[in-house]
């Protein structure tokens, strides 16, 4: 699969997509509105240019519609605001994205009651699984959503041995999605297979300490490594 | 403080009891019903002996009453069930715990709905911060929740660095379940102060890929590592 599209258009989305184009993949990006997408001024906080200006500066990545990109792509990966991400894959439409993996690297967080954020749904359900549910035709498989963008696709920016949970209920989708974190640098020892999609309960569960161990080290520049005693 | 009492009976307070008897402290466990206790079978799931056994093979342990232990307790240490951890602490008595340091080990684990467990309270809140707004005169501090009893008392048996988080409001208070840990054997690099008590959140969350990890690892001997990049 030489295609992905991927939803979403904010910095995590637009930190995928350059590491996918430099591995050889066509990208285009989808969201809801491609006029007002392209009119994104600066966003110093997370230092990203203009969107335009960073278009411009990656004239491999293409940008349309949620539903045109969701049907062109042969993967595809939701990079939207765990909040949105239902509502955008219905806009995405299930014609469009019916028989596909969908990488989810969202996060149910909710920003509404300030910092630190707390989670929308948990505990007896996850973001992962209420995809699955409300899209049972898509090859669902959680991964890559517990660590920050620039770690997701150069893990060898955190020195030694780190992980990356990866959860779903189809295995050749989780297959498909290996080989992907693979080639982005993950090896053998760093990638967990969770199990199923309600794994995504476990994974998404950790964002609360991630939020809360980003501010206490001040950076976003870690990861969580599972070491396990010898036998 | 040489006079530590464990509010509860189970193997995890066993297993704790053990290593600060070895350390040098006077432990008394409580429980709510003595008799019932001395006449607790063979607990083979857990590897643990009959309890009166384990007490003849632990002599320098003493077993008394919930607010008996808490009475004479100068540090007390919550490993009841999470379920259960308020109706102890208000049997131990207000009287018997306030002003004390108390070391809340325990998780609101909740196997009513089979395995893996989910938890009776979390997200926005934690059993961690039910204990200290119900308990405000006990100085509460949340930490050792996210690993094995085993290696809480004992973390080199898991190679290299791995961490015990440790929350709470009382600085003091944290400073004492530090040096106690140290006495346990963590060492400055593992300890990470989440700050206070509603970090307990973010550590109970821990659980759910905790359980999975156990299950996905067939072993509970393992830990996790927070590794951060080189500045």
């Amino acid at each position: 699969m030489k295609k992905i599209a991927i939803l979403g258009t904010g910095s995590v989305a637009q930190i995928v997509a350059e590491k996918l184009v430099e591995l050889g993949y066509e990208v285009t990006l989808g969201t809801r509105n491609v006029s007002e997408t392209l009119a994104k001024p600066e966003n110093k906080m997370a230092a990203r240019p203009a969107f335009k200006v960073w278009m411009d500066n990656n004239p491999g990545i293409k940008l349309s519609t949620l539903s045109e990109a969701a049907a062109w792509g042969e993967l595809l990966i939701n990079a939207t605001q765990g909040v949105g991400s239902v509502h955008a894959l219905k806009a995405a439409g299930n014609n469009n994205i019916k028989g596909k993996v969908l990488l989810d690297i969202a996060n149910p967080l909710d920003f509404s009651k300030g910092m630190p954020p707390s989670l929308t749904v948990c505990n007896t359900d996850s973001l992962g699984e209420t995809i699955q549910r409300e899209f049972p035709d898509v090859k669902v498989v959680k991964g890559l959503n517990t660590m920050t963008a620039f770690l997701m696709v150069n893990p060898s920016l955190v020195p030694g041995n780190h992980n990356v949970f990866v959860c779903g209920n189809d295995a050749s989708a989780k297959t498909d999605v290996i080989e992907l974190l693979k080639k982005m640098g993950w090896n053998d020892k760093s990638i967990i297979d969770m199990g199923d999609i309600s794994s995504s309960r476990a994974t998404e569960m950790l964002l609360p300490i991630w939020v809360r161990l980003w501010g206490k080290l001040q950076t976003p520049m870690f990861n969580f490594n599972i070491v396990v005693a010898n036998k």
